[in-house]
């Protein structure tokens, strides 16, 4: 069931209401840029302007190939994301059941 | 307090009630197949027969060690999880606090 | 707009009461440790003294440099984490978007 599968990886990126984090995650489906989105609430601490923040947030991971994420993925985040400057981190996936890794590269379109 | 660790890793998958969420996180814990398992409440995205859905799921994140995570606890998840096609991935923990890495370690039983 | 960036990663621990989840974040916050912290509710499954406990918890993620999270933010818990052996891990950040892992080194202060 397990292979090391260095070409499968989670995605992270965040927004500001739940109506975008729907929209966001729909598209990205709809779109075949990644296999799932889920979407969490969460409370976002950081630094602008000499003050500290404490915002709600909504986290999206993105389960998809590592060449969507460097590609298609990013590229639409960065199109349609509603932030200037949206976080947008990738992390390796090492290791998994191998059904569910061969989903993920079948359901990610990387035209 | 910090010692490289590949030897220790998360793996997630995720379940689509609370009560199975509890299930598969105690008996894992029981059996010793992981450290500690964190649930939380998401939202997956996903698409299924052509359309995307939206569904409320659990996510199971479990700290474990490498060998757990490509052996014992796979299989677990393998054979009790309510899913045929469950999610499982793992992805590497590269520093950490020696203790705690130490902790998952002597928490986790390999055979 | 990505860069493979080793030098980024994410760090985390946990917290039992929404207080501390609030103290920490904001004094990591203020004190240049990571820029930013993801607060999220989970609940906690682990064993201690032979039973298998489910107990709320508050999980921070940091994002932060490689070298504060082997250092200044590492140090940081370690004195002034309210448990005695919190958790402490780093995974790694292995892509993403430029101007967002380039603000997050700006946001880092190592000394």
């Amino acid at each position: 069931m397990t292979t090391p599968s260095p070409d499968c990886v989670t995605a992270q990126t965040t927004v500001d209401s739940v109506e975008a984090a729907e929209a966001l995650a729909s598209a990205v489906i709809d779109r075949g840029l990644a296999a799932c989105v889920q979407v969490s609430e969460i409370r976002s601490f950081y630094r602008w302007k000499g003050e500290v923040h404490d915002d709600p947030e909504w986290l999206l991971t993105f389960k998809t190939s590592a060449e969507a994420a460097a590609g298609t993925l990013r590229d639409h985040i960065s199109q349609h994301h509603p932030y200037d400057e949206p976080e947008y981190i990738v992390q390796p996936i090492i290791n998994g059941s191998e059904d569910y890794l061969q989903w993920i590269r079948e359901s990610v379109h990387h035209q």
